[in-house]
């Protein structure tokens, strides 16, 4: 079946709901930890629920080329190839030919561009990511999207999102995979028209879920925000909304404020394998000489990590390169960002919100550099 | 309190005993992964116990660099630093000085050579070797001894001996740590005298169980089984008998079978890191092209990952240098060392351990290369 989504309780406009996959339910907003390469780099599944995380996204790009989609479907899709029985959201490579592709050629038909791996050339359109995300067999799909850099001229967005919207239906059309859901994808950089027009252009071909996307590439926070802003307004109430590569606790906060459900973002696990920590006082970097001898645990916090280990041992591990370290910080990262989607559910439910980012910001601003 | 040996059964030479420790009893022969840096790498000790590994072995000269005895001291000791509640040897730095250090000096006094971190002058005696080991705190302390490669003349190896002879006594004289017991070694190179006034000479000085050091330093297999047989005859019945650096599952059944009851090496963790794991019918390198599409498990296997993963996904991880897929190859080499140590308590408990080494090696030997 194809997700469902229940909106329960609104708060501003932060919105306090469940999703239902064929993996179990789960409630929003929620965090996604990523598994690239069909794994939270470190971590296992085990680990992973552990921490309450509910849902992981994994990378169209990055299986497409190793193992290959084949190697998956012939697993049993990806569920069954990383033992991981929860549900799961694949992105639609759109990011990852941005952000890791060198010499990219972006013509109507698609997207010619050099592996990050080992330099051949490589052609995706949006046929073939729907294609490669309906054999992984994950729950939900992404729309294959031109994600442009910040900032762009007009004259190109206005020409980059007619052609998202152009590659949304293309994809929409091939995609057959009755248990996989699709999600659209909203663009338009920081031009409010464009973001409009592609929100209200997007929602016309009907997707399962809405994306906000072309965040979180090298805007400032306040255009991250107006970007939230310009968009969300238009999506349908009944439909998940998943604001792309986001996973800075404020930045958390300050979408599921503006009505967004679902966030993704590498920087708990990329933060904790060069030695940090989120912690409730702002971040912390363990390879800081002054956590030599300190036998406390990292934070206020119930998850393995902090139950079992201290700073100086965590400390001791990381400025070693022992990768242990970066496990163990891992698990205290994603549980931090999960921990904060739990306590900002509740105080959605009970109208709190504000008084919740007052408190949060209050303290998280104390060490945050 | 110290170690308390107990040897229940002799099948040929091979013992079956149990040895009791201030942080549980265990059953011998048994096989110590190695945790270098206070921590098995990648493994948590919930890990460990769940391959039923007992013992594991933490060194000595790379904790005394990093984070420093003292740190450990204060954080209660190694046990309490590392959050690790099982019994734990450390070695002396002997080998590591051996196999680690550049432009050694080797005096009567004691070491000088260079840092393998950072090139500074270091200089350990018999004497800070076994202060730092009674700061750790651990439950077995080794003696700090010469371990001269293979080969060097007979001459070298005599004054080698004597000399490791009187730093064995001059650790022992400062040794100050009740509750930690501490082993005499071994030496004497193939040399079938040196070796047995190495022994007969060592357990004069009373220590509470006895290494068989110099091995695995480039020997070759019936050269290190002679090394054995030449000194393990003259060490007393009552006390555990440890080879050091020693890994291989050949060689751990023909250690048992003369007598040794403790092994410890970095062999299978190392292995795994490179893509290799233990299996029934010999060692298989996962990154091997053939196990692309193989979706069984790597072995005949109890352990979590034989239970959870197939070679196609450890392969890919393998292949994608993802540090998850040494982590779950780890806790399969681990638990076919330990598995095979318990398969030899059994065997030995039913005398018939020549007919164990006899099935096990004609599997082994199939796919070994």
């Amino acid at each position: 079946m194809k997700i469902k989504y229940k909106l329960k309780h609104i708060d501003h406009n932060a919105r306090y709901g469940t999703i239902e996959t064929n993996y179990g339910t789960f409630e929003t907003p929620m965090f996604m930890p990523v598994g690239t390469l069909a794994n939270v780099k470190t971590l296992t599944p085990e680990e992973l629920k552990a921490t309450n995380s509910a849902i992981i996204l994994s990378n169209t790009y990055h299986l497409w080329l190793r193992p290959g989609e084949g190697v998956i479907d012939k697993a049993g899709g990806l569920h069954k190839f990383m033992n991981y029985d929860g549900p799961i959201l694949t992105d639609s490579g759109g990011f990852q030919v941005f952000s890791l592709a060198e010499k990219k050629n972006i013509t109507e038909e698609g997207v010619t561009f050099k592996s990050h791996i080992d330099g051949s050339k490589l052609f995706l359109t949006p046929e073939i990511s729907i294609k490669v995300q309906n054999k992984l067999d994950s729950d939900i799909a992404m729309s294959f999207d031109e994600c442009p850099p910040y900032p762009v001229s007009r004259e190109y967005m206005e020409k980059s999102v007619d052609r998202t919207l152009r590659w949304a239906k293309r994809g929409k059309d091939v995609h057959n995979n009755p248990k996989q859901s699709l999600f659209g994808i909203v663009q338009g950089g920081e031009f409010e028209d464009l973001r409009k027009k592609s929100a209200l252009e997007t929602i016309k071909l009907d997707f399962d879920g809405y994306a906000i996307g072309g965040t979180s590439v090298g805007e400032d926070k306040p255009t991250m925000y107006k970007m939230i802003d310009d968009a969300i307004g238009y999506l349908p109430e009944d439909k998940p909304r998943y604001l792309m590569g986001v996973g800075d606790p404020v930045d958390i906060i300050e979408g599921v404020i503006r009505g967004v459900d679902m966030f993704d973002c590498v920087l708990p696990t990329r933060l904790a394998r060069h030695g940090n920590a989120f912690t409730k006082y702002g971040k912390i970097n363990l390879k800081n000489l002054k956590f030599k001898e300190d036998f406390t645990q990292v934070d206020e916090c119930d998850c393995y990590t902090c139950k079992k280990y201290t700073k100086a041992y965590l400390r001791h591990l990381i400025t070693c390169n022992e990768t242990l370290g970066g496990r163990l910080l891992s698990i205290h990262n994603i549980r931090f960002l999960i921990r904060l989607t739990e306590e900002l559910r509740e105080a959605i439910k009970e109208n709190r919100l504000l008084e919740y980012r007052e408190e949060f910001l209050n303290n998280y601003t104390k060490n945050e550099s």
